[in-house]
């Protein structure tokens, strides 16, 4: 049987061992695939786009398991009083082809884009970062914040949102857990003094979260909401003054902020810096930015990591994926004996 | 929520309707769609190839529905016990991009892929078909004689199959639903006389489970089973004395039989001959080929209206894919509030 977390389980789950805790499991499940970056089949993710939104799928290999998600991406969903994004996915054994795992990925997402974040201003931040602004308070904004507190320390957190509401929201889920939090009313304001900035906004549309005015030396800009043909974040002069940091080049050259920039603009993926192949943050003074728009690999260990964190508990139900009949050449027997179908079919076809 | 039909339900809706009348259902689905074809955003499916197998995501839209599905091809897999194949798939509302239902496609593969052999063999046999010869009798093999008695009044079968047992599966599941069947201990025999030629095999290499010798004027060949770069069934002098038919043509020239021909070998298109854009077969003496793949849109006429069929039955379940809290922008507040959650979180990260 294929097993299933659903939102519930995958909630219960998150709760019983600590968002804190899963996102430090689950990046150092992306680090360890990301030093084995080149043992995976990737691609750029499949992209069905409309005039609200787009659906993609994800999908990732190595010679053990195929993971793929199922993700939406529609800003004016919260509009409706629904989610912008709704995800899932699978894992198979690439040995058989069947499916072993699928999972809500709603949740899942929102953790492993943290764990990613991480990994990544873990090498491009200054090491004494303890501030980070955050432009966009959205559903993410609280994964964004857990996981920089529980991997850098950071624990100052200056917030805009064009919504206050967004900001409201973040301010009482975030201020009984300890951050010192200050709510803004202009980015400016937000990311003066800012270690490190989380632009994390869902317009589709090349928008600018960010400036470069309000762009200092040795800032970490971690780039989250530029993830669509035609969705961007950031002022272009920005990166032109930074060093530029990617998942997937030849996925981000098409979503990422690089997209507005020639394709010989210099970036360099996250995989060289984690397995010290290329540097990450060299002088003090750097602008380091984390184009960063998702990227399967990180769903496979967010994925593999929730499948062993949760296997043998009641987190996990069995899902009726798999067709088994006990010859594996009549599956037409099926058919012909459902479990409790209500009718002799062989009777009524003869 | 998210509706599901898994194994089980499935087998239990073709057990209540009837596999025919489930076929017949699907077949006129899938002409609906062929109609609409220049509506639906097309694109060859993605593959994930291993020594033993390929692991494929098919997705496919209109302005309305999204439908992907996942399927493997594991050709070995019935030496360890377990299907060759495992899919499943799932619609969503392009509007919201979330998932609206979610199933197994295993049986429904195998029910979409008669139905489609059906609507190509409507225009491309000759009218007064009435023996078909089977090479391969495999998991497929019931479903498209059901479907091919159903549509086309073939009530004939002629059977080969490298494997003894898969033909005396074969007769064991039709003769009781009153088929003529002879079983057949060489293609020629098989061939010799008929009027439609499936060809359904899982090797995945370049085989000739047909020779140009076994084609006579006047046949249709159903071929299903070179579905894979590298995985045909047809000697190539087939197709250069026959009229060919594909579904997708961009598709098929990378998987089809005629990935063997020159890039500029010429096709139609099935939906041109179902909207009367092209002829399908001219003169009896035509020999015609349908180099079936198996394509996304086929997977979106069976998922419709299996969901529609299925509508408000209990064979329809819930599934907990979809994440709703109350406020759209606070995902976070799913994992402080678990339902059944065991532990304070909000208390432990304070």
């Amino acid at each position: 049987m294929t097993q299933f977390v659903g939102v519930k389980d995958m909630a219960r789950w998150i709760a019983r061992d600590g968002l804190d805790r899963v996102i430090r499991l689950i990046a150092a499940g992306i680090e360890e695939d990301l030093a084995a970056w080149e043992k995976f089949e990737k691609v750029p993710r499949m992209a069905a786009h409309s005039d609200i939104g787009v659906i993609e799928l994800m999908p990732i290999s190595d010679d053990e398991l195929y993971a793929f998600k199922y993700v939406n991406g529609h800003p004016d969903n919260p509009l409706r009083g629904i989610q912008t994004i709704a995800a899932f996915g699978a894992l198979a054994d690439v040995a058989t082809g069947h499916p072993v795992f699928l999972a809500e990925m709603t949740l899942l997402t929102a953790v492993r884009t943290a764990a990613m974040s991480t990994v990544a201003a873990k090498r491009l931040a200054r090491p004494e970062s303890r501030v980070m602004a955050m432009i966009g308070a959205g559903s993410q904004a609280e994964f964004q914040a857990i996981g920089m507190r529980e991997i850098l320390g950071i624990n100052e957190l200056r917030v805009y949102d064009v919504d206050p509401y967004g900001v409201a929201k973040l301010v009482n889920n975030l201020e009984p857990l300890g951050f010192h939090i200050t709510t803004c009313s202009r980015v400016d304001e937000a990311v003066t003094g800012a270690d490190i900035v989380t632009t994390c906004t869902a317009d589709k549309q090349h928008a600018v979260a960010l400036m470069d005015s309000h762009v200092a030396a040795g800032m970490h800009i971690n780039a989250i909401g530029g993830d669509c043909p035609g969705k961007t974040e950031l002022d272009p002069r920005i990166l032109e003054r930074a060093r530029v940091f990617v998942e997937f080049e030849e996925q981000t050259r098409i979503e990422g902020e690089i997209q507005m920039m020639p394709a010989d603009f210099p970036v360099t993926e996250l995989w060289r810096v984690v397995t010290d192949r290329a540097d990450g943050r060299v002088r003090n003074r750097d602008i380091t930015v984390f184009d960063s728009v998702g990227f399967a690999l990180a769903d496979l260990s967010a994925l593999r990591v929730c499948w062993q964190a949760t296997a043998g508990t009641n987190l996990q139900t069995d899902i009726d994926l798999i067709a088994d009949p006990r010859d594996p050449k009549d599956l037409f027997s099926l058919i012909m004996h459902p479990v409790e179908a209500g009718e002799d079919v062989a009777e009524r076809l003869a």
